[in-house]
């Protein structure tokens, strides 16, 4: 594999240690959607493993300390150990977003304190069209919480920066899908 | 409050985080049961605050790095954000457990591998009776792995540890009950 030689700005270091975990594995894949793959994701696996979890959250606090953010956010349950290691990482105070279920009311699907006009940078793992992000953003912004930036580990580039953007929220991947199709191209 | 002049062997710098981010609270209560109770706890607030969280995980690991352990195990939620930070602190890998819900098959319940023989140890935040942590325990158990110890930041004494103990598990608090109630009469 000659990756490492490729000129692109890609994210070497965290795909080669999404790779090296298992969490992207390449060959031909059937997605449960039908559609064929190159590549397939099991983003599970990167915050299973606290070395690629690591620096993932280093990787997001240094997007995050030039931003005005007040709380790391995620939404259960693949976003929790995320926000968890940017929580310790940045010094932020974690905040955690509860799937939406008829069991909670508004206040009782979050973990943490919010205030209204606090802002909460959101972690996912991985994006694909945007929904369950899309539907976190609403709650928090219900109760009057700001949000206008999700990190997201993997963006699949499947329409989730396009339905973000159209609510005022911008998608920072840490890694997108074409850059690691070019990966595989260069092995 | 002159609690650091006791010659107990408390977890004083612990107990004095958990006041501080107001995981812990001293008055005169009511609980939900009905029973009365002079202190109140609402760990959640440690996990959200990355100092006390960042604590609990060094603390935890210092047990931990005495034990044969192969994963660190949190039950969802309240579990996660602790399971993770010691995941970070110690290296092992992170391994989860979801709520029991008819939507998932035993494999479905779990985030993270888990092979025949591996040893968990569970990290809960608070426990009272145990229950959620002895369901935690049966569904890894069915799944050929291994738990034999917990470890939970503050421990109610209101049955845990005797309900763990009848089924081969040993309940490590970080802080005990009556640790606080030593605190408070110090004070």
């Amino acid at each position: 594999m000659s990756a490492t030689s490729s000129s692109k700005n890609r994210n070497e270091e965290l795909i080669s240690a999404l790779m090296d975990c298992g969490a992207v594995r390449f060959g031909d894949f059937t997605l449960a959607s039908g559609k064929k793959s190159k590549y397939y994701i099991d983003i599970k696996k990167a915050s299973s493993d606290p070395a690629t979890l690591g620096l993932i959250a280093r990787q997001a606090s240094d997007i995050i300390k030039d931003l005005d953010v007040d709380r790391a956010g995620g939404v259960a349950l693949g976003g929790v150990p995320l926000a968890t290691a940017v929580s310790l990482e940045t010094g932020l105070p974690l905040f955690l977003i509860r799937k939406a279920t008829k069991e909670y009311g508004t206040g009782g699907r979050f973990v943490g304190d919010l205030e209204k006009g606090d802002r909460i940078i959101l972690l996912e793992d991985v994006t694909t069209s945007g929904g369950s992000v899309m539907e976190a953003i609403s709650a928090i912004r219900e109760a009057d919480g700001v949000v206008d930036m999700v990190i997201t580990v993997v963006d699949r580039e499947d329409g989730a920066k396009e339905r973000l953007s159209a609510v005022d929220v911008i998608l920072l991947p840490l890694v997108e899908a074409h850059e690691l199709l070019e990966v595989e191209d260069d092995s």
